[in-house]
């Protein structure tokens, strides 16, 4: 987290950009090369790289390449898979993204619970990053529980004392504002990684405001298909100046 | 699913073989011979194979060869990789998954609801399996909402009812008979993949007859990495005849 929070500082920006590469729309551009284009033409503004697992399937690039790559250019990379399965099982996905690809962290399906993420958790200097409430609003994260609170809502408030070795994010979208602010004033002051400011509609300035300050902000799709993208990335960025 | 049945009835065996391929526990062999060979051995018992993978991305098998290999031998195949984002995310998988590999199921992780899996839930003649009660058992699945439902249940509760063209199962562990009956009992008459028999102590039989033969059952470590797996597979195999 050290690392991170140091070049937060310097770059002046919270921003981690997705690199959701899809076939359709970089026409006849190898996906690999346009990827690596991406992170050279961004790495100056971009404290954190994500990479959507879905999208580096269809397309074939190994995640390990790029990876590879960002670390060279001193920017960390998470892995955005959703991860939570049984224990055995947990650990192969840890040993795959930690010690074959070499990634800084991921991001984790809390539903299998504790036992199911413990692999990650026990890892130190990596991001263990949990699903709260998601720009979906999804149907079962909204359930009512007999205590009162929400599912989504009693999953951060339980996982937060969990033991732990990792550094503990969660998910939390930009259209969650209300919600973000409610945690805050529950004592939980994990980092958020937010998605959903850009093209799912989130105001930028205001979760920035709300979460306090210990955030990242992803951009995927309204940043690497820009025809400008160095001038999009600072753009937002020049946003974030008076709050990290 | 009537592929499925007629295999079910042909084979008199309602036994899924997950591919649990750990490089580790197979000397020097070549991960993906190791893997058709298994196949191989066991495709006249076995209905279904269940690809999770965690192992195969740690030893870099590719899944649309083994897929491809067991359609050629008459046997259908499930990726287990518990998918469920965004739905432009999850759409992603689906192409992957169906379109790439040519698999024939997917697991599915309920957490971010109906949309996050509504592409896997679209498409016809092929299965979904969303986590139900799994064998670990965790405290997130267990939580006691407000309408007096624990989680799980709510949630299969809910999704039943989903509309869909593909066939809905859920995954129940092996240990939770009273659970499997209980749904029974309340009208859910979906198919139920049970892992946890073998390794993690579930009885085969009592699983059988408590959920009413519309069970498939998966074996991975124990069946796999037995020294003969033939006369293992048939073991189990034969333990089925009266239920299916």
């Amino acid at each position: 987290m050290e690392g991170l929070e140091k070049s937060i500082k310097e770059k002046g920006s919270c921003l981690c950009i997705g690199l959701d590469i899809e076939s359709r729309l970089i026409g006849y551009h190898d996906p690999l090369e346009w990827c690596l284009d991406i992170i050279l033409k961004t790495h100056q503004w971009c404290i954190l790289y994500k990479i959507n697992l879905a999208f580096f399937e269809l397309c074939g690039i190994d995640p390990k390449v790029v990876i590879n790559y960002c670390h060279k250019l001193g920017v960390k990379v998470i892995i955005d898979g959703k991860r939570g399965d049984i224990g055995n099982t947990s650990e192969v996905y840890k040993k795959v993204i930690y010690d074959k690809w070499f990634a800084d962290g991921a991001t984790l399906n809390p539903y299998m619970g504790y036992d199911s993420l413990k692999p990650f958790l026990d890892i130190e200097d990596k991001f263990s990053i949990i699903l709260g409430l998601t720009s979906n609003e999804s149907e079962f994260q909204r359930l009512k529980l007999e205590d009162g609170l929400e599912l989504w809502e009693k999953i951060i408030i339980e996982s937060s004392k969990w033991e732990r070795n990792s550094d503990l994010w969660y998910v939390m979208g930009a259209n969650k504002l209300k919600e973000i602010n409610h945690l805050r004033s529950k004592g939980i002051d994990n980092y958020f990684l937010v998605p959903g400011v850009g093209h799912q509609g989130g105001d930028l300035e205001r979760v920035l405001e709300v979460s306090g300050g210990k955030v990242i902000i992803n951009m995927s799709r309204s940043l690497i298909y820009s025809s400008d993208i160095e001038t999009s990335v600072k753009d937002q960025v020049s946003k974030m100046k008076g709050y990290v």
